[in-house]
């Protein structure tokens, strides 16, 4: 185990009747209140008209800033600071999933400072106060809603920039696993995928002695697996839906990572995926995953998958060789992917061969040039890796 | 699973270099500073001149409250309070066990109180803000660092109270797990089962699908079951102590109590054993735990203890009914007690059944009538409950 430092003061409400904590949210930090979403799915399922409706009984005043897009825009935290700053507004408050709070985030921050709020996520520039931040949750998956961290994209130059700060915990968070009943089966699928992938960047490391957040985390990643299937059946299952939203909330929130380095280098692989082609984040996740297990699994890997198999998903120790049962575990885990809807080879999801150079060069050389922890990847490992996943 | 607010701001620096983090702290905070502690533990491993060596570093002004005993008393809360007033203190810095936490935590409410700080304990007065508190911990087992209760003494009448609030979150906590190098193995056995007395009281619910919940608890007792050998044997090993350090934290910090109602009898039981007789609340938590649960065994506990039987001490799912498989959990859980030194039954620690009667009276009375919540609780139920622990 090695040192870290870990703190989380996001305060959650959580279930059927969290909302109803907002009006006490609302007294505690101001009611001039600047309103973040997307569009289409909050006013769908009732959401917008229900948290109108308890802030005008506050006597809250309302500025907007809609039309958050999948990898929020820069142009639109401007527009949001501006509003901030023209109408001293007291509270920010995110509705929706991880785009809307992640804009929110950096206007919070980009309200509290004299220059340009790039340079927040440049680094070329830092604040030491925010606007306080709350957020009320309908799509599990970013876990953006207890993080600290926020990504921003530059339309210009399709620049993606992340920003880690204590600065950018929510204040307050309001879950209720009743807004995530009419996600579609994709979209919950992809949510699924990639609160799992939170807790697997983490999970895999080689950072020895870690059994408490190794066996937390396996406790978390089980449930998932677990409660995935119910919800396809029946997507108005309360039960299942809280576990995956409160399971996503928690996969985010950097307790799974105390003691250890995690890994992300699926991630970063599935970054340039997702830069190039239309796919989802998580989507792109089920693909890069079990790639990148087969590529590790011969390099120092197999101890560690041997663990996850057995523990996750029921794998013998009496299989075979540690190395046969790891495999076992990826071959289980592509066949939950399947099982909840989603591909895992490139090719089906219609790409071939033909960006994998490009592809590999530009992940590694973002990264700086080593990418991944629990195997430092160098571009023709992360060619190969994309290799595998044809 | 049912409705929850989490909260837990507490920052937590842990690990062998943690304590470089004090002087960060200080300077966020204040330079005058009260320090609570309880004696010669502390001087003899050579934490407090580390401690007064980095405040004297800082150009810090010290005042002291030494001497804090188990059971903390109200007396030195008010020797603190009146020192934070008269020298203007703007940080709290207790060092040691929950005794010493929870004496600070009644400090720093109490000094932005005007009344009686008792009042605080007794619900007669009530205070909104606090002085900033940090901690550092010697001794795992009451998980006061990130806890927000506090029970305090007061002498006259042996009247114990407690107070939970989020005003007791300390600012931040410093965790080596070194300082608990050098506990006796009787005291160490003892914070082991408090730690999982801790999880098991909230493990035990009647609340239906807390998957998450359950499983990430699971994980952290299975931890303790599997390093508390280890500690015995070699008490300097790092890993280890580690890993019972940060589940002792994580144990009592509520994340272990969201979406279910917890049971607290036994602790309830425990705590008149411990008012009548000269026993540690661990040690006595060892002869009541078992006790109560060979009690509700029977009464409508049997498939949460058998999931206890099978997740936590390996018994096979085919080992027989429902019942014999939870039976056989609760030996296991005794056969590990004994295995770290402590005795199960009243009798071996030399209580025989002459206050029985007594004790069920005051602890049913003290929990307002019913104890409990995974089984209601009446006096004849606490009594069969002593008397299984005979």
């Amino acid at each position: 185990m090695i040192d870290f430092t870990f703190e989380n003061p996001t305060r959650i409400h959580f279930g059927k009747d969290s909302l109803s904590q907002l009006a006490n949210e609302v007294r505690r930090y101001g009611r001039r209140i600047l309103l973040v979403y997307g569009g289409g799915s909050i006013k769908r399922i009732g959401l917008y008209d229900q948290v109108m409706a308890i802030l005008k009984a506050e006597n809250a005043q309302v500025w907007e800033v809609a039309g958050v897009q999948p990898n929020p825009r820069l142009s639109l935290v401007y527009k949001g600071i501006e509003l901030c700053r023209e109408h001293n507004v007291q509270l920010v408050l995110a509705v929706g999933g991880g785009s809307a709070i992640d804009t929110a985030k950096a206007i919070v921050n980009g309200a509290c400072y004299d220059g340009d709020a790039w340079d927040l996520f440049t680094g070329k520039g830092s604040n030491t106060e925010v606007l306080p931040l709350g957020t009320i949750v309908t799509i599990p998956a970013a876990g953006s809603e207890m993080s600290n961290s926020s990504v921003i994209t530059r339309e210009e130059d399709q620049c993606k920039c992340g920003r880690n700060t204590p600065l950018n915990f929510p204040k307050f968070s309001i879950l209720n696993p009743e807004y995530s009943y009419s996600l579609p089966p994709y979209q919950t699928a992809c949510g699924i995928v990639d609160i799992m992938a939170h807790m697997m960047e983490r999970y895999f490391t080689q950072v020895e002695n870690v059994e408490l957040t190794d066996r937390m985390t396996e406790g978390a990643l089980r449930t998932m697996i677990n409660n995935a299937p119910i919800v396809f059946e029946k997507p108005e299952d309360y039960n299942a839906r809280a576990e995956i939203m409160w399971t996503g909330c928690l996969a985010h929130n950097t307790l799974f990572q105390t003691g250890r380095v995690g890994d992300w280098a699926s991630h970063k692989i599935e970054h340039e995926l997702s830069a190039l082609y239309d796919i989802a984040h998580g989507a792109g996740l089920a693909i890069v995953f079990p790639a990148w297990m087969k590529y590790v699994l011969p390099r120092g890997g197999a101890k560690k998958l041997a663990q996850f198999a057995i523990r996750l998903f029921d794998v013998p120790e009496d299989f075979g060789t540690l190395e046969e049962i790891a495999a076992e575990g990826i071959a289980r885990l592509e066949a939950f992917y399947h099982s909840i809807g989603l591909k895992t080879t490139l090719r089906e999801n219609g790409i071939d061969e033909k960006d994998l150079d490009r592809m590999a060069e530009r992940a590694v050389r973002l990264a700086g040039g080593n990418l991944g922890f629990f195997l430092r990847l160098k571009e023709e490992d992360v060619k190969a890796i994309y290799q595998l996943a044809l």
